[in-house]
Parts: structure tokens; C-alpha cells; sequence
């Protein structure tokens, strides 16, 4: 498939601080890309509803009721490819050195998972079942792409909500193969390794006994998973829910595990809703790497990020948060918003 | 100065990836400070008009005309300590380690610079001289701040616009004085040394180059500055200053270099306002810092970021940015849009 040129992702890495950053023409093209845009409300029809399996790209992956064909209503998750993708897959990953500057094919695939044919549902609202199951297709999906050994990385994340991001009203979650290691997991990788080589012990591991120990950052637990604010917390209730048991992948989760999963990812949003007033939030994956070297001192787990502030460019200039509310007081408030 | 235990600000370390996070309950207290707080309509006075002085806590530093007593009208810059200070000066700074914790003091500076008395007013409408003043008064207050050897790093930067996270309308800069080297400066510094290191030049001066000889990136320059949209750009339209001669540090700035950095921020937010129908934005300066070790190979600057998207809790999950808009693109637009 030829291109015109410039239409092509490409992945650039800042010369002075090795951060990479995609830049892709495509995502413009979103309904509500920019914040700016005239704010009229937009009765299109909702592409992940029911009936308009059409105006998305084909399906990669769906459960559905038997007698049911693709690409047609019966099914209750479905997995698409993006239609404004950040990255594509028929991209060369070559790495291009001009003088100073570096920069890599926006290789990639970028999937959405639709998490239920009901435009208005939420995780807090659906049962447990069904979360499982969404975990259960997002680990299909995480082990069919890490087959293809050009992805470094799998990003999964869920921005609820248009002030976190997200274009579309109706569930999902994103799914991100790329060719590279985020900066923050690189950094997160690093000093579980640091931890490790000095302490022989995974520095999550040791983080849970410690806010299971002392628990005034701890929110609830349940038999296999537990959800802290975290010590540094970045932004007001920045949320973390990470499995008991040391796990480096989020793809070692155990079937009986998932249930689990449900039960404090919904408990934990319920939380949430209740004593903030369903803010927008992210909702992001953090696991190992599919890289060639194994990181088995990491530790997989889920962050989850209030949009309860305005910030962005002061925060990323600088690299340096000002959080308001200390994460021991919004345990406590969590604590006190979770069914009892 | 005895408080309350938990109403001193701290700066906690984060275990895993080594970045630094104030946790400061004043900074709550602001007006806005939630995005999601009912947003009526704040008919209250302006704190930082000319006769509301008392507003404010005592102002640190002003131009006035002669004859006006401080904290009164009459002054046309005037530097002020933040009511709702971030960090406080008179906190011990002290390393406290807590099993696997780190937490410091959040001992600090946090002033206000209110830019001129008319609320109305906005940097594209200043007089030259007046925004040379600005950075002349900016340059006052760095000098007297950088005395105190507790702080490794003054920050300064302008948040624009309520989607920029400004709690304020009246035209203002904040400048706070940190005991740490923020995180993304850091690694601009390693950045660098590195480069320094293995080409013996600054690598801010081989952009520069680079970017006059290529031109699609280059916006503006004046006799002694420079206007780029950086090779790597985080987000739509990220835009840079930088001085043509290498200067590692603001305050080495002279005196005739001052009106031409008023002229090419001016045109460059002029530009900015025309294309992008005047955006929100955050401004940060980038600086060497007042450690003991010198880092000569250091290049200050200056940092815009319009708030075009909605986003901040994916790209600070993963330290990993998709932009929609390719540098080049945002420099066309950007030339096209300017002063002729």
C-alpha cells in the first residue's frame, strides 16, 4: 500500500531527554479532537452502538450470541481497529538518523475494545461477569498482538469521559502495540530493578505489605487484589489497584483471578463516583514489557486518574507535580464512599 | 511558626521512578482549583486590580510610579507572595526516609508577578517596554530568590486561561522556588551534558543551527532569538524561544536583549492567538539550575503549550505523546499567521 508522503505516522525521539512521541495526522480527524472546537452537541449516530457495526472498521475479535455473524448486533464485546488510528501496521519500523534528530515508522496496530452493547452502561453498572469477560478479551488480544515481534509494548487504557480525552460517549478501551517502551514504564522497569538488585524482593511487592501494613493509604482489598493511593501520589485520588501476588504480566492472570478483578475495579469506581461525582478519569494498564529480556521484578497493575484538576502543560514542562489533597485523606474518603 | 501536624506542605519521592510530587493542601483553597465545582460566575473583585491590594498578601517587589506607597494603586508590576503558596518558606527541609518512603520538607518560595493593572490586558497588547520591564522584574526576583541556598530550581511559568489551570483572569506569572531539580529539566540537563560531552557543543546551539539552515520549523527569529516548533513536539502547536547565543542561564540575559525577547514573544503569542483563535496555553521557562555544579552546557528557554486537547492521564501514565500535528505543519500555520 503506497502513501502519499507526510501521510505516514512516524514516532520521533526528542534529542535531549529520549522521549518519543507519535505523531500521526490521522487522530485529527476525531470527532471532538480539539478542545476548542465549537462544543455543539453532536446527534450522530453512535458508531459502537448496536446496528451501526458499519460505520466502524471491521471487528478483530467479538463474543456474540451463536447464529450471530460479524460485523451484526449479537454481540456483547467487540474489539475493533481504530478508525482514526495513532499508528498502522503496514508502517516500516525502521529507525531514519537525520543529523541531530531520530525518528521510526509509526508502526503499530491500534484496536478498540466496544466493553457492551449499551451506550449508557459504566463498569460500576455491569456485572461482574461481564468485566471478567473484558479482561479475559483484552488478554486474548494482549497475547494474539505480542506475536507480531516488532510491538515492544502494549498499551491498554480507558479515557472516561471527554475532559479525560475520549471522543466517544460509549465504553471502551484502547489497545496500543507499539515499537518502543513508554518513558514511564522504562522509568517504573528501571527502579523495580534497582530495588530488586539491592533489596532481592520486588519493590511492589514490598509496597503492598507496607500499605497493607500501616493502611492509612489503603482503600479496600480483596482475596487477590488491592487498591492504594499511592504514596506520591501524582494528582488528587490517583488510584492504584495491583494483584496480591507477585505477578510481572498482567497476562499471568489466573482465571479464578478475574472475577476478582471485577469485583475491586467496580467497587473501587463505585468509590470514585460516589465521593466525586463521576469525574472523568484514565484508566491505565501497566505491565511488562514484550521485550526479548524478561522483567521479572515488575510488577503489573492498574492506575486510575481522576480529571478533577486542569493542568497538563505546566506539569509536563517541568516534570514536577503539585498535588492539593494527600493521598491518606483520599483514602479515607474512598474508604468511607465503598459499599459497606 | 508552629502549624498543625499534616498543614505543612512535603515533597514526597516516588519509590519507583524518582520523581518528586508536592503535596500541598493550600493550594485546595483556590478559587476553580476543581474543574468539577459548579462553575457560576465569580463576580467577585479581582484580587489583582489596582485598589484591591489589600486582597493579596504584602507585595515583595514593584514598579510604581513615584510617590505611591507599596500596596497601593500606583504600580504597574508588582510581585506579590501567592496566597495559596504550594511550598512555604519557613519549613525544614530536612530528608525524612520511612521504610521504602522519602519525603523532604516542602520548604519554598511561591510569589505572583500580576503583569500590569489592567485586567484586560494580555502580553499581545503590551507595549514592548512594558513586557521587557516584566522580564526585567522576572529577572529581579530570580536574583534575590537564588540567594536562599535551599533552592536548587526557580520555576517560572505562566498559565493562561482556565484550561491552562490559571484560578486567576487578571494577567499573571508564577514563579516558585524549589529544593529539587524538577524532573524533565533534569533530563534536559543529562540531555546535554551527554551531547557536550561527545561533540564538545551545546545541543540547544546544534538545534538552533539546525533549524535556521532547514527552516520548516523555524517560525520567527528577531536579531537575537529564535521561535521553532520543536523536531519532537508533544502536543499541537508546542512552541519554542530560545536566545541565538549561548546563554546556559535566564539571568545572563543583557539589558538590549530584553526588548527583543518582548518583541519575539509578542509576535509568537500574536501568531499563536490568530491560528488557533486564542487558546488557552501554559508558558515555562527553562533554566540552568543554582546548584553548586555549574552546567555550563545548558541553554535557556522559553516553553509554550496551547491547550488545544483534552489529555494529560494517558500521556502521564505512559510518558508517551501522540500528536496530531506535525511540527512542520504548526510552523506553516504559524509564519502565515504572524506580524508581516
Amino acid at each position: 500500500m503506497i502513501k502519499k508522503p507526510g501521510s505516514q505516522p512516524e514516532i520521533r525521539k526528542d534529542p535531549l531527554n529520549s522521549r518519543w512521541v507519535i505523531i500521526s495526522k490521522e487522530r485529527a480527524k476525531r470527532p471532538n479532537a480539539w478542545i476548542r472546537m465549537e462544543s455543539k452537541t453532536l446527534d450522530h449516530v453512535c458508531p459502537f452502538c448496536p446496528g451501526n457495526e458499519i460505520e466502524t472498521p471491521p471487528e478483530v475479535f467479538s463474543i456474540r450470541k451463536s447464529g450471530t455473524n460479524a460485523n451484526e448486533p449479537g454481540w456483547s464485546i467487540r474489539v475493533i481497529s481504530n478508525k482514526y488510528p495513532a499508528l498502522r501496521i503496514e508502517v516500516e519500523a525502521s529507525l531514519i538518523t537525520n543529523q541531530m534528530y531520530q525518528k521510526i515508522g509509526g508502526v503499530g496496530a491500534h484496536e478498540v475494545l466496544i466493553e457492551t452493547p449499551n451506550h449508557d452502561m459504566d463498569i460500576t453498572n455491569m456485572s461482574l461477569e461481564h468485566i471478567a469477560n473484558i479482561f479475559w478479551v483484552l488478554r486474548e488480544r494482549y497475547e494474539d498482538l505480542k506475536k507480531d515481534h516488532r510491538f515492544k509494548y502494549i498499551m491498554i487504557f480507558k479515557n472516561h469521559g471527554r475532559l479525560a480525552g475520549s471522543s466517544v460517549d460509549h465504553p471502551h478501551i484502547q489497545i496500543i502495540a507499539i515499537p518502543l517502551i513508554p518513558k514511564s514504564v522504562a522509568e517504573e522497569l528501571e527502579g523495580a530493578r534497582l530495588h530488586y538488585r539491592e533489596h532481592k524482593r520486588c519493590i511492589f511487592c514490598d509496597m503492598i505489605d507496607n500499605e497493607l501494613n500501616i493502611s492509612s493509604r489503603l482503600v479496600m482489598e480483596t482475596e487477590h487484589f488491592v487498591t492504594i493511593e499511592p504514596f506520591a501520589a501524582r494528582t488528587p485520588y490517583e488510584t492504584w489497584i495491583l494483584p496480591k501476588i507477585h505477578q510481572s504480566r498482567f497476562e499471568e492472570i489466573r482465571p479464578f483471578e478475574r472475577i476478582d478483578l471485577a469485583k475491586i475495579l467496580k467497587n473501587t469506581l463505585y468509590a470514585i463516583n460516589e465521593s466525586l461525582g463521576k469525574p472523568a478519569f484514565n484508566l491505565i494498564l501497566h505491565t511488562s514489557p514484550q521485550t526479548d529480556s524478561d522483567f521479572p521484578e515488575y510488577h503489573w497493575h492498574l492506575e486510575i486518574i481522576p480529571k478533577l484538576m486542569n493542568f497538563a502543560g505546566f506539569e509536563m514542562g517541568t516534570g514536577f507535580y503539585i498535588n492539593p489533597v494527600p493521598p491518606e485523606e483520599a483514602a479515607d474518603v474512598l474508604r468511607d464512599a465503598s459499599f459497606k
